[in-house]
């Protein structure tokens, strides 16, 4: 009982817009101060910053722990992704990161405790759940735009090599060349080369260009309003039923009623008869 | 009665199509002409916008003094955030730009005297306020985008550091080298330099813009149809109501009448037998 | 009764999918080769192009004159703006190309002559007519950006005249310069400039890059979406007409006919009893 | 009957997600790694992938064989673009790319195998039904810039020229400069430039931007919703008819059939009395 009151206290505390400023505050003017050699910043704020940075993890670790007694099986609480992730994240946010630090276990610290708004603020959980129901999706588009990618790549490679090896040496150069154009990064330059010697090499380029702009705006869109319109839809029929809304199927079967309650009246009038 | 009267005449005039062109007209016209250089335009003309930006501060005054006579407890007026901004607007607008301004003052009254437009002009309120609808949403979509650039910004300064300081000196810096490759902005270039280094650091660059490009686009285009189907549902629900339109509910509600009356006929019916 | 029958004919040749085609194509042929210097056609495929191409306005003469005659009160004609513009096209397309032409009335003629696809391809018209039905949205759009602009180019200019005056001269430069930033066109160049002097000025361009790439995303796809949905909603309910399909108003008043027929018929039975 | 079972075996494997993925690792890898002198891969894993994408086209080429002879009438299995399709795949694909290759040949060969994903992946194909749905009217689309594009370049070349005749030389190639407008790539460089001798030139280009820019934005955005709906539209239909669910016209005609029954009745009960 105990644990769950806790529990709730802590969830109505994490809802709470006040807490959420304050702690995405500090944790992003913490994550940003650590390293930064180019602002001067007066050393007592630093340190203040650091003490309110280290009250943040010590919360979330409380909190972590409060979740997982609350839990009657423990080991359900880590057949939830959501909670394996909190865990790791508060373990290694309180390794201290020490002047004699490595620098690679420093970098990952620090990105470990910038992760921990993931864990703390509930909105951007609901942001990163919406991303990856879209992500398999998103798959075959990127599959897609290979393919394309490719056909072109292999044109261009054959064609375009003895212009400049650099940009079109072999395909995954080539790839990452249209890349750089469907980027629009000095395509120009790109294509003004190639134009010298074969001057109706624009074509490729147009093409190019149109083909993967609309495949991947059309795709990207089409994803999005997709998975949007599903939870819409989902949405709805949830809110209808918690409000008792009556859907076309209850008006047919209460309409099916009233002729069961004619029939049988025709029926009992005749016998009476 | 007679602030009444006056107040509608001044909201007619405000969505007369005309007078809103002309509006638009003159602010924009006396916003680009004062301080250009560049252009000559004669004197005479100047002064007439001059003459004409004077007289739409002066209707812009008369018309706030009306609005706030019409409120019966002056107190309320001030507790419509436009109504603030409207007054303060007219206020800062009624000062002079004179010839020995200081640079800062002059400054803070051209920005007053173009938002007149926002005062006048009622559309552009309809958008703002469409706009600061989206706001909070799109303040998560920031800070999950920040939490990307943390991530990619610590391993690129931990591989990139002694390649280019300039780029990759600290995470604040590299984030910012970031954003510019986000933008596409001249980012083969940043890509060619480490790419010398670490032949495979173009998957870095890769898939931190397909990461930010298509989770900038998801949640963009999820806030906006999101918060238009919540304006449309809303609209066509007020429509249906104002219509006298019957929902699926008044349907369920009249059968269940219908109902009723069977089941007391036939209870009359069998009482009379 | 003649003309009726013409006008319907080159109606049907109109809509019909492979004569649409043989006119683009002919009109965008002999629009691009007229002039293009670069590419060498053999003289009789450029001869054979320029006869269709007449064949293509004399064509379109006939049937702008048909639909002229067809009309009962000619004066009505001009009062569709379609039918000014045709007739406009269909004339200027008629004068010809001399060699010693003036040069602005050859490019007015060039201008006209492939504006006549917007006049023979109706799925043109019909494109054409949704965008100008989201023009004033628009302008209202543009307006907002306007004052966004404003607003940043006169902090810009206070603060970055001494450091670069070709690019923060006056406000109407720095709008400009401003534009430039939005589209993302070597905007590191203008920032690292400044902020050699001012080193946080990058809070200026990224909060001005978010604002207008937000605002101007959000009122596009919202004007987009609204214009769409207002006329899939017109649609459907034109066509849930045509098809004398029931809508819930129809079934609320066949339960409210039932009701009626009950009472009535409870009346009649008591009154022979 | 022994063909239809192994037919829907290899339905069952093809849409099986591990057995998926395995395919498009084994093309992807293989594609990327042939011709790529970049990076060095050890021999025996370079044989390894060689094997192992033979025995894909092999699976490929079974898997076609069975779906051919399970067609009764050989002619149909011809008739379905995407059986054309795969044949000619499977076909190309089992041609060897020996060392003497033709350098046209072996690229082909190279694309050709790459596109087999198309064929195995079931998303992709309804990823590529779904675009060629979009294409007649994104042709409208393309039709309408080039009449934007052609008007602009029109304009440009007989003001321009004499600036920059590497730019503005003649239509076709005012035509690609604009589209390097329309790009941002740059564009601020060929602006300047013009604005020496036109200073109003600004006016040009930015009308330009703002017009293919919101046109483009509006007609894709168009385009997809528009796809979209009907799709949804199409299957909602589909589903509500599969599920039984009654719609308002089912409602309608069960309403009808009451009101049948109770003048029936009352009918009889006239007669009786």
């Amino acid at each position: 009982m105990n644990t769950d009151n806790l529990q709730s206290r802590f969830y109505t505390l994490r809802h709470n817009r006040f807490f959420e400023i304050f702690v995405i505050a500090v944790i992003v003017f913490s994550a940003l101060v650590i390293g930064a050699k180019t602002y001067e910043i007066p050393e007592n704020i630093l340190t203040l910053i650091g003490w309110m940075d280290i009250g943040i993890t010590l919360f979330f670790l409380v909190e972590v722990s409060v979740r997982f007694m609350g839990e009657p099986i423990k080991r359900n609480f880590f057949k939830n992704a959501w909670n394996v992730f909190d865990t790791l994240i508060v373990v290694v946010s309180l390794i201290p990161i020490e002047d004699s630090e490595l620098a690679l276990v420093g970098r990952l610290i620090r990105i470990f405790r910038v992760l921990r708004m993931v864990s703390i603020v509930p909105e951007l959980r609901l942001l990163l759940n919406s991303l990856f129901k879209a992500l398999p999706q998103l798959g075959y588009v990127i599959l897609l735009m290979f393919i394309i990618f490719y056909i072109y790549a292999a044109v261009g490679t054959s064609f375009f090599v003895s212009i400049n090896p650099t940009l079109w040496g072999d395909i995954s150069i080539a790839m990452l060349t249209l890349f750089r154009v469907m980027t629009f990064e000095d395509w120009t330059d790109v294509m003004y080369e190639t134009m010298a010697v074969y001057p109706f090499s624009w074509i490729y380029y147009l093409t190019f260009i149109f083909l993967t702009t609309f495949a991947f705006l059309n795709m990207v869109i089409g994803i999005v309003v997709n998975v949007m319109e599903e939870e819409h839809a989902q949405e709805a029929k949830e809110q209808a039923m918690a409000n008792g809304e009556p859907t076309i199927q209850d008006l047919s079967n209460q309409i099916a009623e009233l002729k069961e309650m004619l029939k049988s009246r025709a029926k009992s009038y005749n016998q009476e008869l």
